[in-house]
């Protein structure tokens, strides 16, 4: 499309709806055989569906206003399961203050729930991947390795420490995505650049690069401490668990270093938090420096599972 | 959604934009295993994925402005059939005048592209299902038949004379959205009720019925000439071709008598015709009355077919 206001590849696409305004869509789908872990029940499937959805929508500073959903299902389910999936997104669209609008069923081989999110803003809150500048600042919104060590736990039966077990499985079960604080991100006009790390913090960061021209150094690894307590029992690398895993709903953003505070305190106001993590620079290579040692940050993503 | 401008399971959703006008969207997916016969291509079946999608926008008097797609494709699928998918998504888009914005690709079982449309409308021109009344005239914008045919050939290896044959195949591989003639239609204001017939005449007759709650008395069958001599070469029942075929893209409008030839004549300024078949009636009854017998017009639909 000529003139579109957001480029091919961004987490969402646009259309000018004149007077500033942009209607803004994202579609995603949610594949039972690589999706699905085992132990989600069709309702958290679907209503995980919507969240990816919705994710894409957060990260750009962008309301959800309407949930469409066009399901394939194998042969043999029922209606019961027909109806946990309508309920599952249902509970997605309604956490966020949306509603499903509509959709359509299908059979297919395997369980498919593709989604389709709109919502309306104005063009010039709209944030693209495209605008981070040497010198931001580079913060998420939460820390990563949750989902990571939750899916050992339901893909490869590690054992865990109930303390931290229920948490880790938790965060594969019940996504949530980060629509306050794309929200407030957005009205501070502070970020210059952001995405959602569905397909892992390492992989947004190079996504981040490769649309604004330009490189990171992160001196902090956002690691939850649950994560951190798994990879310890299970000698797991941190590194590995935060900046590889993926399914994690959190925005990467970077931000004017003057205008750093004023995002904080938004965050702040919706009883979230902006985790500092590094800078921006001109040269494009992506480093992560530790105490211990300095490594490189490498383009690999999330790699979808295959449930056995 | 509270006074959502369209009532869940009409052919579109939409959200109101303010100044009467809306946001209208659509999502329906494309299944390798029931819904791309042996023959048609990956392209031919991309291009059809988007052109379903289109189809529902057509039948409400709405102009597609942009298409996304999310594509599952099994282990094995090319870079060059991927390629192919993406070429067949823009065959179908650009066609009608709209962009593919945006998408992305799964690994999943089966072949499956779900596609999500967007069209900006005004309000008060969008068609509902819900608006026929007594004495209303019925009409399609073509004639069916022709891919019930196709679809013998195909799947069940039904001997054609080569004369009608490519025809009848065409018909399925490359379907046509009735655009032109929904949004012609939609600007003489002469329509109460609209519906695509992708499920079949008869369904969508009993669609109509149920929204709107009339019946329908038909008192012409339209069948096309190829599927009428498809019929005598097979001792087929054309009634059968025709009402209860399907993936046929015509759309089935009810006009105000008064102004019939207003949207007679419009169709006609688009090269298009609107081909009138019986009327609405206060009973909610479906009927058909042929020179020989007179039968009830069953609530059967569409069966996506199962490939080899």
């Amino acid at each position: 499309m000529p003139d579109t206001p957001v480029p091919f590849g961004d987490d969402v696409s646009a259309v000018d709806l004149g007077r500033r305004r942009l209607a803004v869509i994202k579609t995603d789908m949610l594949v039972g055989k690589t999706d699905v872990p085992p132990g989600m029940s069709l309702r958290q499937a679907a209503r995980k569906a919507v969240v990816m959805n919705i994710s894409d929508l957060a990260a750009k500073g962008v309301e959800p206003a309407a949930i469409l959903a066009s399901i394939g299902v194998p042969r043999g389910f029922t209606d019961k399961d027909i109806e946990q999936i309508g309920k599952g997104l249902n509970d997605g669209a309604r956490e966020y203050g949306a509603y499903v609008l509509g959709g359509d069923t299908n059979e297919a081989s395997d369980l498919v729930i593709s989604c389709a999110a709109l919502g309306i803003c104005e063009r010039d809150y709209l944030i693209r991947r495209s605008g981070a500048r040497p010198r931001d600042l580079v913060a998420v919104t939460g820390l990563f390795g949750k989902t990571s060590s939750g899916l050992k736990i339901l893909l490869e039966d590690f054992p865990f420490p109930p303390k931290i077990g229920k948490e880790l499985v938790n965060s594969v079960f019940k996504p949530r995505a980060r629509l306050r604080e794309g929200l407030a991100l957005a009205q501070t006009r502070a970020v210059t650049a952001s995405i959602d790390s569905s397909d892992g913090l390492a992989w947004s960061l190079h996504e981040i690069s490769r649309a604004s021209n330009v490189g990171f150094i992160l001196n902090i690894l956002p690691v939850a401490q649950e994560a951190k307590e798994f990879a310890k029992i299970h000698n797991l690398d941190p590194v590995e668990l935060s900046l590889y895993g993926g399914e994690e709903y959190e925005i990467l953003v970077t931000v004017k270093p003057k205008l750093w505070e004023a995002a904080e305190r938004a965050l702040k106001r919706v009883e979230a938090s902006l985790i500092k993590i590094g800078v921006v620079t001109m040269k494009k290579a992506l480093t992560l420096r530790m105490r211990e040692k300095t490594v490189t940050i490498e383009a690999r993503g999330w790699e979808h599972f295959k449930t056995p």
